[in-house]
């Protein structure tokens, strides 16, 4: 069983696994780009990785989750309102994650969006 | 020397290769994320993905590009405003390669979005 199977879903959340499409509603709604480059030593990164992934689907107005990483990484959260995006920069356990950025990532880029049309097959 | 550096450069473009965090101006501006699950067989795929980003940098209002591929590919192309986005949807040899696309991809999201904010280090 692949480990994110075990996992647990909130209301809020769809179920798709990393290495997914996420199914997102109709626009508008809001997008979370992050881009980094990270250091050679894990250092807790892939531990603090996934649970941030775990803790950011239970927060109220996630909408789902893409992630890639080929030298550089690219991972997009999507949301229902900025508000619920502020909510989850603020949540104590993001905020201890977020004071550790520098030890995982040589540079990084968050880009805050909102999303006006989506198409697709 | 990596092939893209040799590659054709206009003056809307930022210099950054592939596997780099894209160099974009203060927000807003606009980004369009596609994210896509590849079929195997490349039956033309690389050489008209090179040529689409090549054809894309010298484009009016192309400002950057970002991109990873590991199960899932995620593009993020950035751009001054919607109506550059809409007359690089419309160009002729990105039209022929958008009717190639189920060939090469099981399917695929794009996202039009307004970047609002961005930071980083």
């Amino acid at each position: 069983m692949p480990w994110w199977r075990s996992w647990p879903i909130s209301r809020n959340a769809t179920a798709e696994p990393p290495g997914m499409i996420a199914t997102t509603p109709e626009p508008p709604y809001y997008a979370v780009i992050f881009t980094s480059v990270r250091r050679e030593e894990d250092d807790g990164y892939t531990a603090t990785a996934a649970r941030m992934l775990e803790l950011a689907r239970r927060q109220p107005g996630f909408l789902g989750f893409e992630s890639a990483r080929d030298g550089v990484g690219i991972s997009v959260s999507y949301w229902r309102s900025l508000e619920d995006i502020a909510a989850w920069r603020e949540h104590a356990e993001h905020r201890e994650a977020q004071r550790r950025a520098a030890r995982w990532y040589r540079s990084y880029r968050v880009r805050i969006c909102r999303v006006e049309k989506a198409y697709g097959s």
